[in-house]
């Protein structure tokens, strides 16, 4: 997997041994970043970006690879979060296979593979390691640490371990905790590839690989990813346009399966089976609750920030509205001035990848008013 | 497969040969159906009940079977769908394995099964089989048809094509046409199926059997008639009660995972997944503006029918709100007394069987009005 890791990524070294949450520690572990932009001499500039279950840390274009990013129209000089202003940090989440150490990196103790031997992964694992670059880069204190999707579960797992690490925190379609819908939909995908003959327990080859585990929970992903409401607009009943029909019985015959299939083959082969089932059940794991008895509410309040904004869709079946609305008004419990921003957006819980008309003023307003 | 067919099923012949919709014919096809109540006089009291991709004809106890059927609440004496009443007759769907021709079923041609040599399953098809049922019970006209979720389907192409069929209809959880979301959703369930490489091209055995295929296509089945609303109540985020956890990497650890993995058991074995897969395409084909130049609402107005009601339930992401309020407004634009009755239920699509609260005085009160 590593000619998917992007050119000029960077990396620090964790310290060794890494204790992990749930038992067990890593040795020479790393994690993988990059940055845009520069770190003021007050070193007080710094917004940390954390992701999603799958990008790298190759967010937008930069000096050293001027590539687009997955967040391209987001990061850079005079966008939303604006490089001239700011010394952005991105890093590829720990358990990925992006260039951080995870199940599918060597362990120094074996020269094989983790594959299922690499320890239980938990968010807070991936939120003290992203700490731990901050920390090496100088970084005392972070302006903001801003959070996508599972990345909003780490921002939160920051936040909480490592009492003033940021001032501010953007949540955008994250979560205090996981709930059974998603729980069902992972699971699922897990599932999926579970059942794939060739996954093998983990001990798959390029030769003998996950690739119809994969290409299922790769779509289920992306029909939770989206929704019914941008679907309809986008593909409504339009067959493919082929003067061959998929001749395989029941084959392909709707734009929507095509589009379906078009995202699973670009994935399935450029993301680890075994990274992808330890994040996964990283989310489902996720509960800020666990820290207070139970009750998610305290768990928010227990947080320690200036100031938050929580963005979420009312499309998002994944990552539902009421989630960030929870985390604004558990902030806020906590003393912070933390704000819950619902948008119209039609995109479902990819909306902040896409719908750049209304993410990009609303993160740009709010890193403004630092 | 015969040993889910419930006693007492009773059957009609088709007309031989009986022309499919998309081309070919069956031979010596017959429809499994049920009945309670008694049929009056003047043969105006029948009321017919279309129902969804897997329940059989046993929708309720009666005389020949005593089992509690799939609406036990909703059909008998004195229930919503009142057989001291109403002749109440439930048809299963030609294309199932519960009793009607399908592909599980043996081509006398050949004397083998059928399997993918059935011809292509259109909704229509079901629907014009249901009429003939219908006419050889001797009913001209019946008081009305209820059709659930694919059923709905069924029910509006009965109309269509048997104009004078039915006085009223009741559509609950249906729709005129599949939309992409619900097509991308029901093409994983067969892909699922299809890439369970003991599915052989539909040549499986009781031996060889695409066991992981149809649990997957039943858990999302499940994930999709349900709603995140009804599981954050009735699961949120408890772990299974078991001294033994789960040994295999990814096992089971939530109620939720539990509680798929049992209706998937249970499912797996009880339902013909070749059968399955014809069904679940003719839904995606579904589109009643094929007949009104791509214009589902014109296709809707060209309906003859004097009275209607849509139901549908706010948390259905599967065939949602939108979809009955545009069958009442279509109907109503063809002239029907026609009425959209949305419901509070956090069941989601399936709500119809078990909110009975809601659905029974719903049903009730329209057919009382007739």
């Amino acid at each position: 997997m590593t000619e998917f890791i992007p050119v000029g990524t960077r990396y620090v070294d964790l310290p060794s041994p890494f204790a992990m949450k749930r038992g067990g520690e890593l040795r020479g572990a790393r994690i993988a970043y990059e940055t845009w932009g520069e770190l003021n001499a007050a070193r007080d500039n710094a917004v940390l970006i954390v992701t999603g279950l799958s990008p790298d840390a190759h967010a937008a274009a930069n000096d050293a690879n001027p590539e687009a990013g997955w967040w391209e129209p987001m990061v850079g000089p005079g966008k939303p979060i604006d490089s001239d202003r700011w010394f952005v940090i991105c890093v590829n989440s720990l358990g990925s296979c992006k260039g951080s150490t995870g199940p599918a990196s060597i362990d120094p103790a074996t020269g094989d593979l983790y594959r299922l031997s690499f320890p239980d992964l938990s968010v807070e694992d991936g939120a003290n390691a992203a700490a731990h670059v901050v920390r090496s880069l100088g970084i005392e204190r972070l302006a903001c640490v801003i959070g996508n999707s599972m990345g909003g579960m780490t921002a939160l797992a920051l936040l909480r371990a490592h009492p003033g690490i940021a001032r501010a925190h953007i949540n955008i379609s994250g979560a205090a905790r996981a709930l059974p819908f998603s729980i069902a939909i992972r699971s699922l995908q897990r599932e999926a590839i579970r059942l794939d003959p060739e996954w093998n327990h983990g001990n798959y080859t390029d030769e003998h690989y996950p690739e119809s585990g994969m290409r299922m929970a790769r779509k289920l992903g992306v029909i939770t990813y989206r929704s019914a409401l941008e679907w309809d607009g986008r593909f409504g009943r339009v067959r493919l346009e082929s003067d061959r029909p998929d001749e395989e019985p029941f084959g392909l015959e709707f734009q929507v399966e095509s589009y379906l299939e078009g995202h699973a083959r670009r994935f399935v082969r450029r993301y680890d089976p075994n990274c992808y089932l330890y994040l996964s059940r990283s989310m489902d794991w996720f509960d800020l609750g666990e820290y207070a008895g139970g009750d998610v509410m305290a768990g928010l309040a227990a947080i320690r920030v200036e100031k938050a904004l929580a963005i979420g869709v009312h499309t998002d079946i994944l990552f539902p509205l009421q989630q960030q609305q929870e985390i604004a008004d558990g902030l806020r419990a906590g003393g912070a001035d933390a704000h819950f921003l619902p948008l119209e957006s039609p995109q479902g819980h990819d909306a902040f990848l896409v719908d750049i008309a209304r993410f990009g003023p609303a993160v740009r307003d709010f890193l403004d008013s630092l």
